[in-house]
């Protein structure tokens, strides 16, 4: 049963990601863990500490895709309603986990295991634990939404934890060109392979380096005998059109 | 007519960002310059070359906020379908601009003046130009959208030339406690304070480097004499809690 397309959302939470102050790399390195298993990320977005924008964006993208990624907003600080706003958004109650609970407690004096700490513990009812290696707090699942911190070694902690559970596409194979030509040389002759390939998705990269300049063209298909080909075809409009040498030109 | 609140949402287009290929780092650049420029980013979006996908997501942005920035698909090749997105989603079409059209060809052999080049001279019927000071090809103003080049250096060009003609709101400051406590020992009394204050907004923002850990509070508001009581609250919280020096803890 598998399926040819698997598909996922992401969701950045998080008013630090909007004011610029906080850099994202959460979004880079699940779009890079998704390519590799074979699940296709159709759409991000990021949205601040406000409940109602996180309800209506996680509901927007759990109804399109397979699957949703959220990152932030998980801590033990009024400003983290992250689940809060997830049990929303699926009609359901949070509940302290008991699971969560008690590592919680076992990692804590009675003393300081307060409101705040156990306010981390919550989960919606339905929900299940994504575990990560720093750290007793939990991201969890709900549905076909995982949620999951904001600090990115942690992030990627729960990621690889719950990884195995995800459903893979078909692999989409990949080819890349690499042209030493100004992509307005380029762009006809590679919209008629693309014409002529309507199932290989080609994209033109243009890079500006060192003083060089020139495209990375980029094949992508399930197919891989398809892919071939029309490899061929791009590697031949690029030794047609003139040197595969760096050139300068500004 | 200076308003008091000016907002703004972005949105990043193509494929080789969705699949991880390239790592976007335009956000993080416009964020902290509209932060700058007291424009207050909302909200932010990433979708695939799918013209549909643009059309909605721009429609969408540019109906709940004062300005939207868009990044990527203007360059000349078959998959840059962002000018075009921007037409279907204004109802206007696609007109070459005479002004750019005079800046290709000043630029450029006849010979080289060809479809493609040209296809970057496009604008939506009633855009003006956004000039960048690496290439005569424009990016482009329509209404309240910004429509700028993928590439950051070039992005940046753009930024710089059209950040002039944008309105700023009223400064919105910050200060910033850093506390060595664990946000669980922090959250209690750091939610008081934000009760007493709801129009500072008060930000948690966790830490864990070379074997401390900690919080940046980060206090924002519009009204700097409160500012300064909602800071001396929160540091004076920090202050009874413990140490302010870095302590280490697993």
């Amino acid at each position: 049963m598998t399926k040819d397309t698997v598909t996922a959302g992401v969701l950045l939470i998080g008013d630090e990601l909007l004011s610029g102050r906080t850099k994202d790399i959460n979004l880079g390195f699940i779009a890079e863990n998704l390519t590799e298993m074979a699940i296709e990320l159709r759409e991000a977005r990021m949205v601040a500490d406000v409940q109602e924008e996180i309800v209506d964006a996680v509901n927007a993208l759990r109804g399109r895709y397979d699957y949703v990624f959220t990152t932030g907003g998980i801590g033990p600080t009024h400003d983290d309603i992250t689940a809060d706003s997830i049990a929303l958004a699926f009609g359901v109650e949070l509940e302290h986990n008991a699971e969560a609970l008690a590592d919680l407690r076992a990692q804590y004096h009675d003393g300081d295991v307060n409101e705040a700490r156990m306010r981390m513990a919550r989960v919606p009812v339905g929900g299940s634990l994504v575990r990560n290696p720093y750290s007793w707090a939990p991201g969890f699942r709900m549905g076909n939404v995982f949620v999951l911190a904001g600090i990115p070694k942690v992030m990627q902690g729960m990621f690889a934890d719950l990884a195995p559970q995800l459903e893979r596409g078909k692999p989409i194979m990949s080819r890349t060109v690499q042209a030493f030509i100004g992509e307005g040389d380029l762009a006809v002759g590679l919209e008629e392979i693309q014409e002529r390939f309507p199932t290989v998705s080609i994209g033109s990269y243009p890079f500006h380096e060192n003083g060089t300049y020139g495209s990375n063209l980029v094949m992508r298909s399930k197919d891989e005998a398809l892919l071939g080909v029309a490899e061929a075809e791009v590697a031949a409009l690029v030794e047609g059109l003139g040197p595969r040498q760096p050139r300068l030109r500004t």
